[in-house]
């Protein structure tokens, strides 16, 4: 599937694009929403659910943008490491906190499979 | 295998029990070391590993245990989520945090995978 | 390690790559089973199951290609998104078809992980 | 984390319960629904997406649950395997069907660790 | 769905269940072969692939429970973990083993994290 | 993140790069250490307990290897893939057995999915 440019896109997927454009202070969309715009009814849910869900709410932003890299190294998606460890970045992680985040991603993934294959049973202080 | 008490440890486990109920002034280790301690090497190295990284640093500890929830939810290790968890909650973490927490999560799983299955290539801008 | 070609090939492998282009209708055999082929046994094994499981049967062609695909969209499996996406189209499923599975398996991503992270109880009604 | 009934249920809540109720007909929402309330801006989210997707378009209904259970067994969640495997059921999946289904996602989960393992290069004719 | 026992099985699946019998010298198959005789192609050809693979060759008997165990500690699978540790124990896996297992496990899953959170490029001499 | 050389590196990093070329008898140490050098702690502690568990313990080093490149291709590691497959090699393992390794992972990969599809009960004699 081919990326659909603003040029090329239609009028509701195009408003979509300007409000992602007038939210986030950008002269374009980056390539993921083009992609996603092959499916106009989706580009319109993940973009209204993370205008929301990562704006301002408990968590501060910059803490939301680290659980995203997270997720993106367990699961292993270059493009979403790409995309939201440049956003961790701009909203003011620095590359030690970057490295910190990546040490214990490798640690949670190592103590899950240490506490599965164990099968340690849940403490009752923690339920 | 069976988890291994204070009482029936070798010296080796037991300093290392004794450091970590130091160091998280708790009164007894959780189970999760007591079936580690099978294995006292990785015993060692896990403690001393997470002792360290997940210490002070550039990242305060309420962040460094929302990502450790994080990817335990991603993995789906019922146990990592229970502990993290409410470690996170201990050192501050709302019910709002914990929702938002869960939220992103969710939508990072998503967008990893919209991501990885249209083969979106990563924009200039992030390289 | 290296692809086997069909003149390359011993008999027994021969023979499995000459039942593929023949079931299949095709010139070649493709790459996944010239890599396969360096352990004849396997290439055995995988060719007689997805034969017989991916032949007639309760489910339709078209809607078995498209589960592989869902499936290795979450598996980030790059070949496999690939081979499967190029024989699901030849099956008849259009582009429209194709997003609106990557819709349904990111959505899927995402609240697997909000149904394990809030541990929801099954409800007695789906027992 | 607790469900939250329809009792306790903010007028917000109640709006998207309400919704799920009049749309699939049913007399209660199921326990998903219950604990994703607890973040009401994603419940309504969640809803919203899944409420298009899941309704006519490209793939037929029946398909799209078929999906949904092939990733949920992929990621192992038992949640998602019960209720989605029994939504599949009332739109016509027969237990041949299901079990069709289910050697489908293992043939591909081990297809997909067979072509990364052996780093199978994409055919030119799959591009 | 139910599994389906000796009793009740047809010809064909009996066939296969009294060959894995023999095999494996078993009074009675366990429960993963009665719940996989609900589709009984698929029985056939997990039997078939698994009889033939995990039987003599290149790796001794007990490497490859090993490796079946670290695949099913990596996946959560709890009956695999229990299936195939059993089968290693009785190849002569002793407790020391398997604890020295599930610590690699652990560590592989970590450095693979590491791995690809670094986007480290593979060395020319690994080529 | 750039990877930090010999030449580069501080005091610390040094020693531990020092060990590893001693330990493992190497001109230089491997890109996964110069991208880990830019958190020293990460460092020290993956490198400690890699030593450690790597080493001389009750499963050989070859079969510690073919469990680490089993762990990495389930997870699609692809420079963990590269090194520990070369590294299973130099310690003995023949295209055999890397080619049986990788169908018993593709083999695995396939029966947790079934397993936990059919939510097949552990048997009595497992537990």
């Amino acid at each position: 599937m081919k990326p659909i440019d603003h040029a090329a896109a239609s009028a509701e997927v195009r408003a979509v694009f300007d409000d992602i454009k007038a939210t986030r202070k950008l002269a374009d969309v980056n390539n993921f929403w083009k992609y996603l715009a092959n499916e106009p009814r989706m580009l319109k849910h993940v973009w209204s659910s993370l205008k929301d869900m990562m704006g301002p709410g408990a968590l501060d932003p910059l803490t939301k943008e680290l659980i995203y890299v997270a997720v993106s190294i367990t699961n292993n998606c270059e493009y979403c490491m790409a995309s939201h460890g440049f956003a961790a970045r701009q909203k003011g992680a620095s590359e030690e906190m970057m490295s910190e985040l990546l040490a214990i991603v490798g640690l949670a993934n190592m103590t899950n499979r240490l506490a599965n294959g164990y099968r340690v049973p849940v403490d009752e202080a923690f339920k």
